[in-house]
């Protein structure tokens, strides 16, 4: 299973280019993050209310193509590894662009890894088991970097 | 050469665990790169003035320490690739942290990737003359990307 | 008649404190003017596509509740007058708070100025009559600030 | 006495237009009032350290022009009121812009009040003494606001 969710892309994510400055994309990709716990019944913040938090330990973005103001962009969210403490996950934006150029929807792919972390002193957690069994059906072992 | 710039953490960067919230980080290496382009003498406002950009195609981010409101944080940029229109950029964040157990003081080592490119079409472009010779003193042959 | 949109407290709007960031606020309003304006028919991007801007001159906010990550908000646009050029526009953000001692649900009241203009000269335009057409139901003639 | 403080607009400020992105200048104005804290031997960080934070309740602003990437500004503030709890302050902001139709150099007036509070739970706080005795050169007692 992938996690769809649809964002917008708003007049304070561009810049001088009228494009999207690629900081603003991670603020997208952890909504979409936030938007998949929810969904799985772990919201972010009751995950942090209980002291629990999952911070980013390493970070991959390939950007393929760019982003304006207006456009409806769909984040895909699949999981590529769950660990005893960390998890992999990779996410995909597509854009239906207004541009007659920006042909290709794909246009961005990021992997990241995060740690099960206690809040707020980041000592490294197993995963809990209830999390762990709701993150399970997103688990994609297709996945290029997860085949020897 | 390596080209060093100095940043303090700042409130907004904070998130509710205290700690940097990573997409911040982006920003404060995109700062960095504009202290180093204005250091050797090409401003980015003016490069996107007379219609160049260097939008970023590539990242690779390793978090490897926090970074807490009041920090006072080294940042260091150095060049791995020197192409005919991309540059591979490397940033080392090294941080005086006030917090005892943040002994180690690297925090965050990125690699990015970015293209010379029109504004605000996103042509890309060969890197002109005079931008490459002023870059080519921080070209560091030594780094481990670089090595066959 | 009032336009209403509903809107997330997001971790990346929250401070070490764990409320709010004061300016993610604007950010927040800001959208609600986006959603407000595509709904009446004329969204934003397409607007500063055919060369008006809506700039901001004023701003007056009053700060009297905090959000806190996870909260749903409700933010209500009206319009306090319809200038030649310029819009006063009204903003209430209203919360559903999980926090108990959090009983008042109204935790913002924001009123601005925006100025009808050229994309990107900032020479001051009239409101479009279309626009101005779209505009009229929402304007809210029983506002404090338009009584004598 | 005034405090002043300069700042570079930076390439995330901006926004399509190429100018500031309103809610971007609150950052600047805060990291003025970071500096400034920091400048009497308050910085903030240690401030909420030890549980003292001073979160705003009222703001207006008046945006009186506009600024671009590259611009170097000057931000100045000043202490319009010492309540027992609340802080009155004033920033001006300054631009040496480099558009020749940008001739007046203050583009933005805010008027901000904060108020000493309890972190995280915000009970209000009397401004401590140390405190209070730092901040009572920075008082102007000729500002419009404080005449009768």
């Amino acid at each position: 299973m992938k996690f769809d969710t649809q964002k917008q892309i708003r007049f304070h994510h561009c810049d001088p280019a009228g494009i999207v400055f690629y900081p603003q994309y991670f603020y997208l990709l952890h909504e979409a993050q936030e938007d998949f716990l929810a969904h799985i019944g772990y919201p972010e913040h009751e995950l942090i209310a209980s002291g629990i938090g999952v911070p980013i330990v390493d970070l991959k973005t390939e950007f393929l193509g760019m982003c304006r103001y207006g456009d409806e962009i769909n984040i895909r969210l699949s999981l590529s590894r769950i660990g005893n403490a960390s998890l992999g996950m990779r996410y995909e934006v597509h854009s239906a662009s207004r541009i007659p150029d920006a042909g290709k929807s794909l246009k961005l792919l990021a992997k990241t890894v995060v740690v099960c972390s206690e809040v707020p002193h980041g000592k490294v957690l197993p995963i809990p088991d209830g999390l762990r069994q709701a993150l399970l059906p997103y688990l994609d072992t297709e996945l290029e970097e997860n085949k020897s």
